[in-house]
């Protein structure tokens, strides 16, 4: 085998497909990029057997081959080369020789043959949507996954498509968040779990502009997302998904309307005098025209007012200040909406279109005090 | 105690006393910033017994007072306030108010009477020079003092004035990084070594202006720092700092010209085959107009030839890449001279005029293969 890139080009490749490849795995040849030039097409390929990556390189073929060459190794050395041309070239000991200018490297490489090649998945149902939309969708619900695995479900987020809306929703059994997208052209109702893992991989590969496109496939047990010269492809998780619709509800009995800016550094300013893992609640006050925030730790106390426009009951609600962060950061709005009944049922942050909706339960505090 | 400030000017002298506070400590209240206000003037001061430092903060004293505030708590409420004035008031109970727009935290403060003030030390020698040139200085040798205690000298450097000229040295035991600076004025001959730790908190808050002055005051058993409204005092090592003169020698067999850049580049993709902690060395061949680079390892192998001008004999001969590195990364020549004499002796990286000098000891290579 015989290859040539421009290192940029070779970077941009190798730098996709290093984020299936997985960092501890009982089998070393998942640990290897495969680079097929068995066509006349330079293809590189990384799986981790729940998550797989293919791109096309674009690059010339002087002699076809296949091999697999340590990951890690091989984008370090290609990192760091000079930016110019770089040269591939396997022997029949399946050493690849890789030069740049006057620096030559050796590293050995595997057969592709033990290599894991991409499950083939059949392409029915498909949504086009901007990688921009895709990749700020990701980014305004992943936060909210469950970290543990103890409910598989809890790892992933629900992709629904419906009446042609994409809605995603992520919860971790303290709160939930949901995201709608109006998606243009008519699509099957479909309703899918995707596993927060690879939707954090795929965000970072998206190129975030609005005008390149992204397809979205669905099979029986797998996700399909193509874009450029890559295809991304993930196992779903399995199951039902929880019902959420029940525990969303436009019942209020108290509505803020604040400034999102003000709130959010307010509540950051509070959390400076909770140590990480202590589960201190900010207190929150509703009156009329004014919420006051209070925090009281082993630390110290602090307390704030922030001018508000508040319909519906005084209330005294406690949060934990990190899911009020989360969701604020995330909202674009200058200013947000809050609902909320009472003290034990959960807040909503939501906008009059219901495009996001962050339900937050609160903590118990003591009233009384 | 009531005292007001400008957030910027207040986070600005905070900043600074915070390069003196110890994270760990047996004495709480070294954990603390003391606020001096006793006078009309505001003096911030910080001290580990071994470093101490004490800024002057602009803002105005409305009631005089002295309070000891634990530092990172204080630190972090100060840097989250809004842009605006920040009054902090103390009760008779030593809680400390700190109050900025809407936001009020109360926080828990220390009588100042514990406080380790700075040592009272006479100042006679002092040598003035910019803020550039010592943090300059510093950077460009801090890099080869010892890391581990075993011998505490190792662990700082020599300053040493001698006809006017400030040398500062570091050695580890495999290489020795020596700069000179010649400063204006008359001064009388000085020996002393600094702790490492020292200089490098104090680059970090010299501003690096060339038009920054600082100056510094040498007495017994500290050296003493002052600039802009800042004062840093510090212990000095004791003993006889090692005899570097003798292992300076201006002979030769082989003398190579070499683009800096170039050179830097191709170890550095070298290492990439080296493991964290594995103790391979790059292999340098040198003759007429060519220098060969390799490195063997488990991981792979890498050649690389750079063009150069050579006088003198050929030579092979190993060295801890990292070693290259390190002292290449703090030169600002385009061209370096390297001085060899034979595969056992160490090298000289250095500048016609000796204002740096990098000594590296060579690894034992079988250049018989």
């Amino acid at each position: 085998m015989k290859l040539v890139f421009s290192k940029s080009n070779l970077l941009k490749s190798v730098s996709i497909v290093m984020k299936a490849v997985p960092s501890r795995t009982t089998m070393p040849i998942l640990e290897c990029i495969l680079i097929d030039a068995s066509t006349n097409e330079i293809k590189f390929t990384s799986n981790d057997m729940e998550l797989g990556i293919e791109t096309i390189a674009e690059g010339t073929v002087l002699e076809k081959g296949v091999i697999a060459l340590d990951a890690k190794i091989f984008s370090e050395i290609v990192r760091r080369l000079p930016d110019n041309d770089v040269t591939i070239e396997t022997d029949s000991n399946l050493v690849a020789t890789i030069t740049c200018e006057k620096a030559k490297f050796n590293i050995p490489g595997k057969s592709g043959e033990d290599f894991a090649y991409l499950p083939m998945v059949e392409r029915n149902d498909c949504i086009t949507l901007s990688q921009f939309t895709l990749k700020e969708i990701i980014r305004q619900t992943i936060f909210s996954i469950a970290a543990n695995e103890n409910n598989k479900l809890m790892t992933g987020e629900l992709f629904e498509i419906k009446n042609n809306i994409l809605k995603v929703v992520s919860l971790d059994g303290h709160r939930i968040a949901i995201r709608k997208i109006e998606l243009a052209g008519n699509y099957p109702d479909r309703k899918v779990v995707v596993p927060g893992k690879t939707l954090n991989e795929i965000s970072k590969i998206l190129s975030g502009e609005v005008d390149d496109q992204v397809s979205i496939f669905f099979s029986e047990n797998h996700i399909i997302f193509e874009f450029d010269q890559t295809v991304v492809v993930s196992r779903l998780i399995d199951g039902e998904y929880f019902r959420i619709d029940q525990m969303l509800s436009s019942d209020y009995e108290t509505k803020v309307k604040i400034n999102k800016k003000e709130f959010l550094n307010c509540i950051d300013r509070a959390t400076l005098l909770v140590k990480e893992g202590d589960k201190k609640p900010i207190i929150i006050n509703i009156e009329d025209g004014i919420m006051g925030l209070r925090i009281d730790s082993a630390m110290g106390s602090m307390k704030e007012d922030i001018d508000i426009e508040k319909s519906g009951k005084d209330i005294m609600i406690g949060f934990n200040p990190k899911f009020l962060i989360d969701a604020l950061k995330v909202i674009d709005d200058e200013e947000v909406s809050i609902y909320l009944v009472n003290p034990k049922a959960p807040c909503f942050i939501k906008d009059d279109n219901e495009n996001y909706i962050y339900l937050i339960l609160p903590v118990n505090i003591n009233t009384s005090r």
